[in-house]
């Protein structure tokens, strides 16, 4: 009977793996589980983020030294920029171990690779249709039967390129934009339609493609996108409760409708077991395993009725001010500051919102 | 006896004054006991921050229209760069007005001018003595004998300019420091000094030279200062709770010992009636007149065990990180991010954390 | 007959017209005559810069203080943010004098207002053609009858708000973007295009609507345009030259295919009479009345064959990189950098490059 | 008979090492002969700059592949962040090969490695001597006897960091600063003066220790020096000519008395025969091996008696829009902007200004 295990260990650079390193030395991770590691890198998450490039080259790196370079290559490295206000640069792994776990159902880990997307297929209907299958395929993976049990899925996707436009222009097809940065907005938009439809929160007929990027009223509570250079298909990881799964950890989830909504998150916490009127106290945090969560600016350019000037500012990125703000929210809620908080939410949450899981020990 | 009022009004932009005019002109606002007004605008707080020049521009052409010059330049103009985050850029007006407040002892608002300080006493303990002495007046002119008594003192500072400079050493004396900068920290600094001396916060005995903007383990709980280039003297604003006034409006105080330490802040709401598990709702944040808070990151790098990057981070300040972080903490709590919270916290609060005043209606 | 008079003159801070006003009281400058004030201020140049407001209400209150509102409101002014690398903030002021000048032809200085433009035409062929003819009327008002004699024509262009967006919309009417930033491009483009075909650079039957913003291939090498806020109509300056002027002042351009493409910069000095192998020497500077110029990054992301970084870069925008670069380009030239480049160059140049126009005192 | 090569090889990001690849594949290159590796990476060249080390790893890995690791390790890996403006990422690779080289007296290239400086010295005339004594065996390596044929000397050296201060203070020893930040400054600036002191610029007799870092009518006018954590001596390579090197390439230098100072930099290109009354072309372009400059803002704040804002401007630091601005005016001179421009000139040419060397293919 599987048991997942997940590591929270910080980081002191951008390619800091000496903790993940002592980790594997010490027995505790064990390189042939991993199944794939979250990274928050301290670069500004954006176009010229080199963070997140020297993370990932420094992880492989290292796994390369354990696996064999096909097993290595099999893991999902999911590294997002940006780490501003107090948040803390880290590393969350996810391991499928096997034994005797105790309690179950349990903390569940699913993973799936979709076959390479046809590039004029990104950002439209046909990417929603292949990361539906995908996920699908995960929960199965993941011996998850009841999209209800689902709590996160994480989804890295491909993007376009000079010339991976040339290539599909080539075979006569047209793509969706031949801007690249709009075409990771369009991708982690796709991405996260196609994980609502396969966790039956959007109804596929009711999606158009004009929507996909554009209308904020469709969204998944329990999805985050990323996008990268590095892949032309993608890498889904699907976590959730499963009666096939034993261990301590446990899983669920909560949206924020905006920026500062951290009751949902209490109850969540409360629901695993970690009630506080206020912050939880150090005894409660020691159990909290992980913290993920998604930010950005309204598009309305206000919060709760008053204005805020993300938007409006060319001197720092918008999603630069949003990860600041949201995580104060929530570690003013959990207590500390290693939290897991990405940006570029297309689909993600409600506008100005965003769906948060956390991870629990139930010890 | 008098009745203190302080009105909160949204701004959206650095020059719109237009809720102040229009608070005026129904009558809700007397131009002639407006005492102070504190502004969130929206540039980055540093050097080249022109929306509060902006702001001050606008508020002294606003009064002048209803005020004989001088009486206008009476009024204390505390304008405060940076509403990073969901920070809601706003004017805070603290008014002094006459009649039957109802219940006793209430919110009290006193103000001093000191005199002009000689330049070489700036960032020294000259200025260290002036300023305890202004906080003396001001809690006179406030009606407050105990300095316990005392919630808030919010002091504007001088600077040192090539010029300042200049005049000094013709007269053969010599500056604290010729760097412009470094004069607004340390006239920051020794301000909050001088207010800790007359809270009886800090015995001045106990006050080096040497320690004046180096020293973080000395701090005032209840300060909050901010150095101008308007001045060569020190405008003082004390609030606090006092018999001899009257009226619905009370203030307390807390000290948050890090940027997410915001039980105290819990704990200060509830005394003054605004008790609340969670988040606080609707109905009590109505009541929630204003939120004052100081930010800034700790000079270890660290909060709570774990690194944060915000003085790592060569583009953007990290008094700038700090703000977006704990409005997003505080915001969390209150339920809205329209708060007054700003950077440049020497010796003001613990290092890394800071003071905050709550100012709430009993209804 | 009319004399053409040009006024640079230093700012300390984007609202310091004291040098204006000290040229006023010496009677170097007659406020009735000022036709146009270009200003050069330290903001980011971008959406939250607040330099270009705080100039504009420094120059407006100076102006009102000589002029009837009226007459003051008639003086055109342009603000442009961005004072990157070793730029001088600065005024150059645009008079129109009366009597003996000498020389002849001259500079000549025309200017018009056009009627409001309907929302719904900005960034169209309507506002091309309202422009054209804005662009001739200015011609006109020049004394400049030959097309091939204007040497620079400075446009300010409306904008797209939301309010604007929605009194079309009401109208039944569609706007060509409901982005404010875009519409701000669209509207310079549209402009840009519209003194192209009045100065014969450009076909207007060869324009289509979809080529406004999108087709770099086409441009005008004697344009600058710059869309704000405060207007729902053009206000044109033409710079020429005229038989119908006199006096010591000639204007001459010249057209840079990139950012350091100084050489046809040199040959309009020199054709001007300030001819040098090198930088120009102090002397000749003396003469050199003023410089403005357009810079922009090249959209293929190289220069001369190599990369550069300006459009990868989201912690600095391209048009603060190119500003400073550039104008280090011109600064090497001309021997200082009290210059006017501004960015923004949609059709104003070839991609990447820009038009630059040289005011020589004859002497 | 040693023959010095050049090669200036374009990157298209910081980990882009395949131009260098590519030249050892195809012969042009002896990975054995390579002394020094001078990069531009495109990172903010300051504190959080990781496009620096993620050079230096890629570089180290490819040199590695091709030579014992003891021999990799001896190169000189020098990487200066901050492409800002048209400046192109690129790599300058120096080699030493035998044989027959043609012309001589021609480029040398000499090397020198420093013990290890103790930690207290650091920034203090300890540095200073250290630094002298390896100029001069660099010299010695190089093979030339007079200092006068000196042109360029590039300097690695080291910094403090908490571990390194606390080891001094545990001897018993005091540090000249506990801020990393500013110990690179100091130990630039002892470099900086170590270096004049050898190449007979300064009179080592006239340098007391408070002049370090403080004293900038001090300086070199052949030296730039960059510090790195990664090592605790100093790293110093020398380029001069020499009658003991031949082949076709030499080298001069000149020195920029303030950012658009030009003029001297032509008058080196033409000693070295590409003479050219305005802005060099296609041709000589060619024959244009390599430019390195320092750049840097003047302390008081004008350039050629005009304001600049670069020290004012807290979004954007003083070196980036230096070497935007520096860089543009070198471009239009030379023709293109695969320039090494690099900042922090502490004692590297006058206030504002710098040295440059120019290294050109006699053909």
């Amino acid at each position: 009977m599987p048991v997942a295990k997940v590591h929270r260990i910080s980081a002191s650079a951008p390619n800091d793996v000496s903790g993940i390193a002592a980790s594997i030395a010490a027995g505790r991770i064990d390189p042939k589980g991993v199944v794939a590691v979250l990274g928050k890198t301290e670069g500004n998450g954006l176009v010229n983020d080199f963070s997140r490039g020297m993370a990932t080259t420094a992880l492989l790196r290292l796994f390369e030294r354990h696996l064999p370079q096909a097993a290595a290559a099999q893991i999902c490295l999911v590294m997002s920029g940006g780490t501003e206000g107090g948040m803390a640069p880290h590393w969350i792994l996810f391991e499928r171990a096997e034994g005797e776990g105790g309690a179950s159902p349990a903390l569940a880990i699913g993973r799936a690779h979709t076959p390479a997307l046809p590039f004029e297929q990104l950002g439209r209907l046909g990417e929603v249709d292949q990361v539906a299958g995908g996920v699908r395929a995960a929960m199965r993976d993941a011996g998850i039967a009841d999209a209800a049990d689902v709590h996160f899925v994480q989804i890295k996707c491909p993007l376009l390129t000079a010339q991976r436009v040339a290539e599909a222009e080539a075979r006569g097809a047209s793509v969706a934009t031949r801007d690249t940065l709009k075409s990771m907005g369009l991708s982690r938009a796709a991405s996260a339609l196609g994980a609502a439809v396969a966790l039956g929160e959007i109804d596929r007929a009711a999606i158009t493609e004009a929507q996909v990027g554009t209308d904020w009223s469709l969204w998944s509570g329990r999805t985050s996108t990323s996008a990268g250079i590095e892949l032309t298909n993608h890498e889904i990881v699907v976590l959730g409760m499963s009666p096939a799964w034993s261990g301590p950890l446990a899983i669920d989830h909560a949206v924020m409708q905006d920026g500062i909504d951290i009751e949902p998150v209490r109850g969540a916490l409360k629901r695993l077991g970690l009630g506080a009127p206020g912050q939880i106290d150090a005894a409660q945090r020691s159990r909290l395993v992980a913290l993920l969560a998604k930010a950005e600016a309204s598009h309305d350019g206000r919060l709760r009725g008053h204005r805020h000037t993300m938007l409006d500012d060319s001197d720092i990125a918008s999603t630069r001010h949003a990860r600041a703000f949201v995580c104060g929210a929530l570690a003013g809620l959990v207590g500390h500051a290693e939290i897991y908080v990405s940006g570029g939410a297309e689909h993600q949450g409600p506008d100005g919102g965003g769906p948060v899981a956390v991870i629990v020990d139930r010890g």
